[in-house]
């Protein structure tokens, strides 16, 4: 049994307020992967990469036993990169620079020993590839997750709906559900997306939490206050990493088990932000996890009389 | 022993996507000192209207047992009027017409009886008026919460700093946080504006709920997902007059105390904005307001096995 990750593996090159890198190892299927490893050890991916990322970035994978025999390495082409730079408030940011390179061609192999999948996250990708994958799965996953974002509503909104039904969680954020929904009350638009397909709802509210949405209940999750976010990127992945990673952990699908997926998944990204791209996730102690995670219990709970 | 309440009562004028009002009573002491009534039974409030308010208007607070001793009317005046016009997300709002009226030249009266004070809750005022309140209380209240908004922040700083200087609790939004304290991060502003005086620090963030600054500690009180705002004019008052009366209700002061208070005011206010003006907090049951914390129970607890 396993949770196969699909997303980009690729380069970045950041700016913030705090700093700016050169070139450095991101992607949406990295950081899941790399939050997953945190509570599950049969992590692989499926992803595509040019001969410039390099055996040593792809050893990082190993070394937090993540399988890559679905990471396909394309010979004299390049990875994909994006370049951002993030305004004063961490909350927005510009894209400086996006080039596809192998990802324009990416077309998901699934190796057969990757056939053992009992969940499965699609991390953000053109929804035609999402769905491609879950139609090469011979057996129909325990659990699908599907992050996407407001692109692929702008500009594929067909494929998107057709991946949408497939699957038993959306994650998106809070603008994403509005325009999905076309209702601006969460509440209203969340009700509308539970009809499209999934069973489950996750509204990614960044510094205001996350809310899941699902079994006629909703679950309110704090986010973390923090004194600095250094850098936001993969945050969300990271999120939805720790949150299917905990999933395949736990083995029972049901609402409970997500709050407390979203709970290690938020504890994860409050980690990611604190340092460039996914220096900070790469090493941390089980204690460390735990620890945060006791933060958020700490943050929220609070004993009413009767 | 008693709660005092200053603050505006007023008539205001609303216009909302779901329809308008012509002038209804309105003002933050009203709000402020319904909510509390929930709570607790010496409610008192100190305003001043016109004699176009009317008594029976007035005996609307009797009703509620909140003393109108400390409630001024001026003859051949007018009460304040404030009209606003709400945009499609219900989050932000233009102003219409303010007419400060009786406003202009009050001069807060406190009544011997009002002398017992322990409880005290400056709503949003120009900031030496809230002075005035306190230096004619001839014993310093248990507990003083300041209640203020980002106008007396651009155009009397100086007083406002004094005003805050003075009080234990002071309740702003995220934006007004940030612009108090020169702060992006609210953890960084909630550390600066606690050296200002006060002890604790309530940051509202509408519909994301709201943070609990103090004792080296933080809370975050989720705000209730709700279908339909109907009307938000008031929330904050009323969450503010629910917290300092569950306060005094519970007589200690601490920052537990605070978490529930937080939990019982958001409960209120979540009342507060499903009809137009003070409308649905006029005659709210016991048991109903029980069931609304609950829901604030459920939707936020989780239970990590250790």
């Amino acid at each position: 049994m396993s949770l196969i990750i699909i997303g980009t593996v690729a380069f970045d090159a950041i700016e913030t307020p705090f700093g700016k890198t050169d070139k450095i190892v991101g992607g949406a299927a990295t950081y899941a992967s790399l939050a997953a490893s945190y509570f599950y050890d049969k992590v692989k991916i499926v992803a595509v990469v040019g001969d410039d990322f390099g055996q040593k970035n792809i050893d990082t994978f190993a070394e937090h036993r993540i399988d890559t025999e679905g990471l396909q390495v394309k010979a004299g082409e390049k990875s994909f990169f994006w370049s951002g730079k993030y305004h004063n408030d961490m909350n927005s940011r510009d894209t400086l620079v996006t080039e596809l390179n192998v990802l324009e061609a990416f077309d998901p192999i699934i190796p057969d020993n990757y056939q053992d999948c009992e969940y499965l996250m699609l991390g953000n990708l053109t929804p035609i590839v999402q769905q491609t994958v879950i139609k090469r799965l011979k057996n129909k996953p325990k659990l699908i997750v599907l992050d996407t974002m407001n692109f692929w509503m702008d500009i594929m909104m067909t494929d998107l709906l057709e991946t949408i039904k497939m699957v038993d969680v959306l994650t998106i954020n809070d603008a994403e559900a509005r325009q999905l929904s076309g209702e601006y009350s969460l509440v209203k638009a969340a009700k509308k997306i539970l009809t499209m397909g999934p069973k489950y709802l996750i509204i990614k509210k960044g510094e205001h939490g996350a809310l899941l949405f699902g079994e006629g209940k909703i679950f309110s999750a704090p986010a973390l206050p923090l004194a600095e976010v250094f850098d936001p990127t993969g945050a969300g992945d990271t999120f939805a990493g720790g949150f299917i990673g905990y999933m395949a952990k736990v083995g029972t699908v049901n609402f409970n088990n997500m709050k407390n997926a979203i709970i290690f998944g938020s504890a994860l990204a409050s980690f990611c932000v604190e340092k460039f791209g996914i220096e900070k996730i790469l090493n941390l102690k089980q204690e460390e996890v735990a620890a945060r995670v006791q933060e958020f219990v700490n943050l929220s709970a609070f004993t009413i009389e009767p």
